[in-house]
C-alpha cells in the first residue's frame, strides 16, 4: 500500500471546550502527560494527528475538530500532507448552501428560517445527547450568516426518532420577504438515507485528496469546500460557487495517462 | 421621453400554430391582408413589432411569442434596438433552475419531478384555459431536460383556485435515486405572492434594458438569462450560471457620473 | 368451499355511458343479443351478476359499476345474497372522510381543497387513461360537498408517475376561512402504499361480508361504508359517523362459540 | 349583570411543583400566610378562586392549573357554578384528536409522531421560557399515548420565531406501519392564525358555560371536553367521540323561548 488516506466517519463528538495551542510546539509535551492530566486534545485530533505522523491524508467527514486546529494543519504542512473537512454535507446543509443564494441574488428578505432534523440511526442516537448535539447544530446552522445579507433568526433541531432506521427526514420552513415587504414562505421536505447519500462522497473525497497529495498539495484543501458544511481553507459558503472551484481545480489537471 | 421599454405583462396568449418566417421581408407584405385572411402573426407579436417600429427596446415578461422569431429579432437589430425574453421567472421555475443543477452535480439521478400550481387571480383564470395553459406548462417545464444529465419523467400542472387570488402555491415532488440506486425524496411548496414577485424584476429589466441601449446593445441580451424560463439568445438554463453572465455584464459597465 | 365472497380488485373501468334499467326483467333479454349490439351493462356488472347467479356474495372495491345498479340489487336480494362497494377508502379519501367533518364541527369554511395524488403501479398507469380517471376521480372528489356545509370548489388530479411504483404520494391543500373571514392553509402529504393499505381491509370486507350472509343480511350493507369511497346503502360520509355503523354492527353479534 | 364568565387567557404559566391538597379546608389557612413563606396554590388557581368566591363561573383557556384541583373543584361546587378547560384545542393539538382515532381503526400501527410548532406572538415568547414551555408541550402531547393502542414515540417543539407573529405555523410528521409491517408516512403543516381560531371557541363556550350554569350543572363540564387540549371531567380524547357529547347535551336543551 503506497499511500493511505484516513478518513473520520465516528459520531460527532462533544465540542472541544479547552483551548488548543496555534503550535505543534505548544502541544507536543503535553501528549505525554499522564492520563489524569488530561489531553491536549480532542480524541478526533489525535487520531488526525496519528494520520499525519503515519504518512497519511486525512479527511474530517464530522463537525469534530480533527485536523481543523492551526497546530494541526502545520503538522500535515510539515509532512507534505493534505487534507480537508468537516462535516460532510448531504442533505438539509446542501440545500442552504444551494437555496441560500437565490434568496440573496434576488432580494428576498429570509426573516427566519427554521430546519427540523429527524433520523434514528446511530448517529442520530449520539446527537440525541445535548453535548454531541451542539457541535452539529453549530455547523449546520452558521452558513446562513455568511450567506444571506442579513442574518435570519434560526433554528436547527435533530432529534432522534428510532423509527426512521437511516432515514433521515428534515422540514425547512423559511419566512421571507419580498418587494414592499411582501411575507412569503418556502417549505421543503428532505427524505434522505444519510449513509447513501454520504457514501459517494466518501468515495470521491478519497479520491481527490490522493489526486492533490500526488500532485504536491499540502495543508487545508479549500477547493473541496462543497463536500463540507463548515469548510477548512475556505469562507466560500455557496454551493455553486464552491462547485465552480472544484472544477477549476478538476480542469487543470492533466489528462490521465 | 428619450427611450421607452415596452413589456408585455398581459396574460399567456394560445401557442401560435402557424408557420413564421425568418425574415421579416416574407411577413411585411402579409400584414395588411384582409382580416379574413388572418395576421401572419400572433398578436404578442405584433405588438413587439410595433414597439420596435416606435423606437422601444422591448421585454417580453410572458411565454408568448413576443419579438422571439428571428425575423422580429432581426427587426429589433435594423433598428438599433435590444429585446429580452420570455417568461419572468418568479416562482417554482427559479427553484427548478436552482435545485435541479444541484441534484446534477452530486450526481443524484432525478427519476421525476412533479410540479403542481395553483392559483386564483386573472393569470390564472386564463391559463385555465387549456389553449393558453399549454404554453405555460412548456415553458415551466422545458429546462428539466436541459438541467439534468437524463430527462426525468415531468408533470407540470396549473390550476386555477379562486379562494388563492394572487397567491401562488406550488408543492413539486422530486423522486430521485442515489447511490446504489436508492430512492429518495425532496418535497416542497412555494407560497408566494406572484406580483409581488413579479414587479421588482421587471423595475429591473426595464433598467437593463435601457442601459444595454445606451451602451449600444442591440437584439437579443442573453446575459438577462436569469430573469426568465426561456431566454432567448442563450441555452443556459441553470439559475447561478446565468447570474454570473449578469455579474460579469454588470462588472464590465463603467461606473455611473 | 361452502361460501364464496366475490370481490372487484380489478383496475377501474370507463365511466358506462349507457341507461341501466331499474328491473332485472328489463335486462335479461339483452344479455344474450349479439355481440355486435352490445352488452346492456358494463364488464363489472357482469361479473356480478355473475357472481350472485353463482350464489356469491359480492364486493366491489373498485369505483366501476359493478352491483350499484337497482337492478343487480334486486337480484342479489332475490338470491338471498349480500354485497357491498363501492371503492375501497385507503389513503387520500379516507383523510377527507375525517378531516372535512372537522372543519365542518369548528364552523371553518373551506373555500377550496385541492388534492394531487401520483403513483406509478398498474392502477396508476390504467387511470392515466382520461377515460378510467373520470369515475375515479368523481368517487374521490364528490364525498367533500356532501360533509361541507358549503361545497368548496375542488380539483382532483392523479398522474401516472412511474418511478413511484406501488407507493402513492397525495398532497392536498386545504384553503379555509374562520373568524372574521381570515383565511387559513392546511396541507398533507400521505405517502402510502396502496396495495398494503388494501389488503387488509379487503380480508376483512370478505369476512364481514360472509359473516353477514350467514346472518341472513341480504341486498347493500350499508353499515360497511366506512370501507368505501362511494358506499351503497348510505349517504353518511363522515368517517367516524360510519365507523360507529360498523362498531354498532358488531356489537349486536352474537360472541362466537 | 346578572352573571359572569371569568376566562383565563393569559399566557401560559410554568409547571407548579407544590403539592395541592384535596380539600379547600387544608388551603384556606395558607392563603393569608406572609409572602416570604408563598402561595399554597399557583396564580392562576388563585385567579380561579377569585372568580369562584365572586360567584363566577370559570373557563381555562390556558395549560396552567387553574380549577384543575379537587379543591377547587370542591369550592366551585359549593356555590354552585359551573367550570372547564384546560387549554383550548385550537390547532395541531385539534388534528391529533381527529387523526389519531382514524390510525387506531384502521389499525395502522403508528411508531411516531413528531410536532413542531412555530410562531412569534407574545404566547410564543413565553413559551419559549423551558419553563413555561413544559406544561404547554406536555398538554400537546399527552393525548397520542390515550388515543393509540401502543403509545409512540413522540416529540413536541415549540420556537419562539418572530417573524410569524400571530400566524402558527406546525409541521407534523407521523411514521406508521401498515400489513406486513410496512412503514409508511403522513406529513401535514397547519398555518393557522392561533387568536382567530381561539376567539370562536371562547365565545362558545363562555355562552355555553353560562347556559349550563342557568341549568344548575356545577363542577367540572365534561361534555365540553371537545374544546380543550386536557379537559377536566372527562377520559375521553377522540375529538368525534367528544362532539358527540356536546351535541347530546345541545339535543337535550329545551329550545329557547
Amino acid at each position: 500500500m503506497d499511500r493511505v488516506v484516513v478518513v473520520n466517519l465516528a459520531s460527532t463528538e462533544p465540542p472541544w471546550n479547552g483551548t488548543i495551542p496555534d503550535t505543534f510546539a505548544a502541544i507536543e509535551p503535553a501528549l505525554d502527560q499522564p492520563a489524569d492530566v488530561g489531553s491536549p486534545l480532542p480524541a478526533s485530533s489525535l487520531y488526525a494527528l496519528a494520520a499525519f505522523e503515519s504518512g497519511a491524508a486525512y479527511i474530517n467527514f464530522t463537525p469534530s475538530t480533527g485536523a481543523s486546529p492551526r497546530a494541526l494543519d502545520e503538522v500535515a504542512r510539515q509532512r507534505g500532507l493534505p487534507h480537508a473537512g468537516c462535516d460532510g454535507k448531504t442533505g438539509e446543509t446542501l440545500l442552504k448552501s444551494v437555496l441560500a443564494p437565490m434568496f440573496a441574488a434576488r432580494n428576498l428578505d429570509v426573516m427566519s428560517w427554521v430546519g427540523h432534523n429527524i433520523f434514528g440511526n446511530l448517529d442520530g442516537r449520539i446527537l440525541d445527547d445535548p453535548a454531541n448535539k451542539a457541535a452539529k447544530v453549530k455547523s449546520k446552522d452558521h452558513l446562513l450568516g455568511a450567506l444571506l445579507p442579513k442574518p435570519p433568526q434560526t433554528h436547527v433541531s435533530i432529534e432522534y426518532i428510532e423509527s426512521l432506521g437511516d432515514w433521515k427526514t428534515a422540514w425547512d420552513h423559511i419566512h421571507f420577504r419580498g418587494f414592499l415587504g411582501t411575507p412569503m414562505t418556502m417549505q421543503f421536505t428532505w427524505q434522505g438515507c444519510d449513509s447513501i447519500l454520504a457514501a459517494p462522497l466518501v468515495i470521491d473525497l478519497v479520491r481527490l485528496v490522493d489526486r492533490a497529495r500526488q500532485n504536491g498539495e499540502q495543508g487545508q484543501l479549500g477547493w473541496l469546500a462543497s463536500f463540507f458544511k463548515s469548510p477548512l481553507g475556505c469562507t466560500e459558503q455557496g454551493f455553486f460557487r464552491q462547485l465552480a472551484m472544484l472544477e477549476s481545480w478538476v480542469a487543470e489537471q492533466p489528462a490521465s495517462s
